[in-house]
C-alpha cells in the first residue's frame, strides 16, 4: 500500500474535529493515528512501525490483515453483504456449524450478534427466561459491556455512572496476589473465593439467582486466571442452586489462551475442564475484522425457546460478511496451527520471558497468564504490593511506544497480548524492548 | 455468480440445525433461503427471484450489492479492516464528516457504535450526563432495541419481557387513524397528543426527565408520519423544561423518507423544521453492508464530555470496514441521486398508487408513508377499523411470496419499504402484484 504522509496530519484533524472517543475525556485526546497493518505490526501514514502486542482491544487474534481472512470478506462481499437474520444463509450456517465444533458437544446452537455487549446481554436474557429468576452474578474485576445489563453486570468503575438495570450482585473473585480473603495461597485463595460465593448465594436468595457471568479468565481486570478447582466449585454451586453457568469468552476465546476456549485450557490434572450453560463470545471469532459476537447455547435453554417466542433480536444478528470473516479465521486457525502457535508462545517464550523480567526488575509485582495472555501487576513497592502509580504507567508507554512497541496497559498493569500469530522472534523482540523500558525508566514510582 | 441448487436445502440444514432466530419461536420456523441479491432484487440458490419490498429489515436503502459501496469495502479491506477506537483512523474521520454534512450545522460529532441498540444506549446516557436526571419519555408505539435501556425505551410488545432498567415511562404519540384522544382531525391529534405529553412531563416530574425519545417517523410501529406541529410542539416543550430531545432515526434516516433524514423531510409551511439535540442512526446510514450505527451530538452535549470522561464505549467504535461502507454509501447516494429518486417515487408512484389501492379495497383502512417508507393499515370491518387478523396477513405475505414479491408486515399492516433505488418500472410491478394479492384473497378476516 502507498502511504502517503499527508494523511497523518489530516487523519488528526478529521479525528479531533468530529470524532466522539469510546470512554475518554475528548478534550485532551492525542490519539495515535494507524493507518494499516500486517500480522503482529501496525504503521502510520509516515511509514512508522509499531509491534502490536495489544492486538488493538485484544481482539487481532489472528494478526491484522490476514490474507485468508481478507479474501473471505472480500468474497462475501460480492455474493451478498447482508440480508434479514429471518432469512436461511449460507455462509451464517456454515459460522454456526464451525463455532460448535470448536465448542464441544455441550452446545447445540449460535445466536449471533453485533458485539460482546449484545452476547451478554442476551445470554442474561436467556438464562432468566430459562430460571424464571432475576438476578446475575458477576465478579467486581470485571468487564461485560457498555449496555444496559451488560454495563450494570461489569464489576469495574465503568459501572459506576451506568447503574440502570435491576438485578443484579456482585462478588469478589480469587485473585491469590490481591486476596480479598485474606488468604496465604492459591489454593487457599480458590477455597475462600468458593465460600464467599456460596455466602452471596445463600445472602442474595439462591432461588432469586438466574445466572452467574464470569469471563473465563478475566482480561482488562488483570488476566486472573482461576486458581485450581475455582471454576469446578463455581460449577457445583451453579448446579445445586439450579444457576445457569455464563462464560463470557469474548476476550479469552478463539485462541487467546493457546485453545479454542479458555475453559478448555483450564484442565484439572485428569485433563477434565469445566463447561458452561452458556459461552458468549465476540472478538476473537473472526479478529474482529467485521463486527460479530454470539451466544452459544445448551440444549436444555435452547429447547425452551422451541415454542416460547425469544424476546431479543438484531437486525446484523448473522450478518454474512461477519460470518464469513467467522468462517475465514475458524478455517485459518486450524490449518495454519494458530491455536497451537499461543499455546507455545506462552509456554516456550512469554512465560519464561516474562518470569525474567520480573526476578531482574522489582516493580514487576507478579506475572500472570497463559498463551498469548499475560499481565505484568506492576509495583512500586514490592513487599507491600503498592500498584504503581498512573504517572510510571504512562512513562513507561511513552517508553514502549518510543521502541517501537504498541503496549496494552490498563491501571496499574502492562498486559502482554500479542495476536495469536505472533513469531518467536517477534516475541523475543518484545521481551527485549519491554527490558529496556524498564531498565531506562528510573523511578517508576 | 454461478449458484449451486444443492445449496439451497444445505443453507436450510445448517440453518435449522446450528442457528437461533431473532424474536421467534424456533421450532416452527421455516425461513426464506437468501442467496444473492441486487438493486431491488433478491434471489434464492434456485434461481428464483424476488422484488425486495422489505429492504430485508428497512436497511439496505441503496439497495443490494451496489457496486461502489461493495468497492468500498474491499478496498478497505485491503488495507485496514479493524483498529481500535483509541486510534485516528483516516476512513472514521471522513465517515464523521459526511454524516455532520447531512445532519447540518447544529451538530459538531459522531459516536460510533454497532447498531441502532447501542446508538440510543448510548444517546440516553449522554442525556442523563448531560441534564443530571434519570427519566426517559418515550412513546408506546415504538422500538428502539433489544439491549438494556433500549429494549425498555421501546413501547411495543418486545418491551414487556425485558423491564431490567429503570429510569423509562411511556406515553402515547400521536396516531390520528386510531386515536388514543379521541380526536377527530390530524390538527386535534397533534393538539391532543402535545396536551397529554406536557400531562405526563408534568406529572413525572419535569426536573426528573432526561430525554424524550421519539423515532421521527416510528416505522415498524406503523410507519406514524407526525401530524403538522407536533414535533415542534415536543421540541418546545423539550425547551420548556430542559429536557433533550433525542430522534431516533435508525430506521427513517438516510433517505428512507426522501430526505437525508427524516425530521429534515417534516417541514412546516414556512419550511422550516425540528432538530433535535441527539441523532442516532444505524440501518441506511451504509445500508447495512457492514453493522454500524452512532450518535450525531449537538455541540452543547458533546463539550460536557470536554474534561468529564464519557463512560460509554466499545470494541468496534469506528470500524474501519464500517467506516468504509458509509463513506462508499453516502458518496454514491449523493451522486447518483438516491435520495431525490426516494423521494420521487413516493410522490409520484407509491403514493398515488396506493391510495388508488387503498379506494379500491375496503381491507386497506389507510395509507401512511413519504419517500419508499409506506404502511397500509389493514382492517377486517373498514368503519371500525377493527385491525385484519395475524392469518389474514399470513394468507397475504404468502400470496406476495407466491407472487414474487418479498414483503414486509408488522402486526395488522402491510410495509412498503423498497430500497431508495427502486425505479419506477419496480414500483409500479409491485403496485400490480400488491393489487392482484388484495383481488385473488377472497376472505381477509
Amino acid at each position: 500500500m502507498d502511504l502517503d504522509p499527508a494523511d497523518q496530519q489530516l487523519a488528526l484533524e478529521l479525528d479531533r474535529a468530529h470524532v466522539f472517543h469510546s470512554w475518554s475525556a475528548q478534550a485532551s485526546l492525542k490519539p495515535m493515528v494507524i493507518a494499516g497493518g500486517l500480522g503482529s505490526t501496525v504503521w502510520d501514514f509516515e511509514g512508522t512501525e509499531y509491534l502490536d502486542f495489544s492486538s488493538q482491544l485484544v481482539n487481532t487474534n489472528i494478526g491484522h490483515q490476514h490474507p485468508a481472512v481478507v479474501a473471505a470478506i472480500k468474497e462475501q462481499a460480492d455474493v451478498l453483504t447482508t440480508v434479514a437474520p429471518a432469512a436461511a444463509n449460507l455462509t451464517r450456517g456454515k459460522a454456526a456449524q464451525r463455532i460448535l465444533e470448536k465448542a464441544g458437544s455441550r452446545y447445540s446452537k449460535v445466536f449471533f450478534t453485533n458485539g460482546g455487549a449484545d452476547a451478554n446481554e442476551n445470554a442474561i436474557r436467556m438464562a432468566r427466561l430459562y430460571t424464571g429468576r432475576d438476578k446475575v452474578l458477576s465478579t467486581y474485576r470485571s468487564y461485560h459491556g457498555n449496555t444496559g445489563a451488560a454495563v450494570v453486570a461489569t464489576g469495574d468503575w465503568r459501572r459506576v455512572p451506568n447503574e440502570y438495570s435491576r438485578g443484579h450482585a456482585h462478588f469478589f473473585g480469587p485473585f491469590a496476589y490481591r486476596s480479598d480473603f485474606w488468604s496465604t495461597s492459591p489454593e487457599e485463595e480458590s477455597a475462600r473465593a468458593l465460600q464467599h460465593l456460596e455466602r452471596v448465594i445463600v445472602s442474595e436468595g439462591a432461588a432469586s439467582i438466574a445466572a452467574i457471568l464470569l469471563e473465563t479468565v478475566p482480561g482488562t481486570a488483570g488476566v486472573l486466571v482461576p486458581p485450581p478447582g475455582y471454576l469446578e466449585g463455581v460449577r457445583a454451586l451453579a448446579d445445586r442452586h439450579g444457576i445457569v453457568l455464563i462464560f463470557d469468552e469474548v476476550m479469552a476465546g478463539f485462541g487467546r489462551t493457546g485453545s479454542w476456549f479458555a475453559f478448555q485450557a483450564l484442565t484439572a490434572e485428569d485433563g477434565s475442564f469445566v463447561e458452561p450453560d452458556l459461552i458468549t463470545f465476540a472478538k476473537g471469532v473472526n479478529s474482529g475484522y467485521v463486527p460479530a459476537g454470539g451466544v452459544i447455547i445448551s440444549p436444555a435453554i435452547a429447547e425452551i425457546f422451541d415454542e416460547a417466542v425469544f424476546p431479543g433480536g438484531l437486525t446484523y444478528s448473522g450478518h454474512p460478511l461477519a460470518m464469513a470473516a467467522i468462517v475465514g479465521a475458524i478455517d485459518a486457525m486450524e490449518s495454519e496451527g494458530i491455536i497451537e502457535n499461543a499455546a507455545h508462545i506462552g509456554r516456550d517464550i512469554l512465560g519464561p520471558g516474562l518470569a525474567a523480567l520480573a526476578a531482574k526488575y522489582d516493580v514487576i509485582g507478579e506475572v500472570r497468564g497463559l498463551g498469548v495472555f499475560w499481565a505484568l501487576d506492576l509495583v512500586s513497592d514490592a513487599d507491600a504490593r503498592t500498584p504503581l502509580s498512573a504517572a510510571g504507567i504512562a512513562a513507561l508507554k511513552g517508553k514502549l511506544l518510543s521502541l517501537g512497541l504498541l503496549p496494552f496497559t490498563a491501571d496499574n498493569r502492562l498486559h502482554v497480548v500479542p495476536p495469536c500469530v505472533v513469531t518467536d522472534a517477534e516475541a523475543e523482540r518484545a521481551l527485549a524492548i519491554y527490558d529496556q523500558a524498564f531498565a531506562e525508566l528510573p523511578d517508576l514510582a
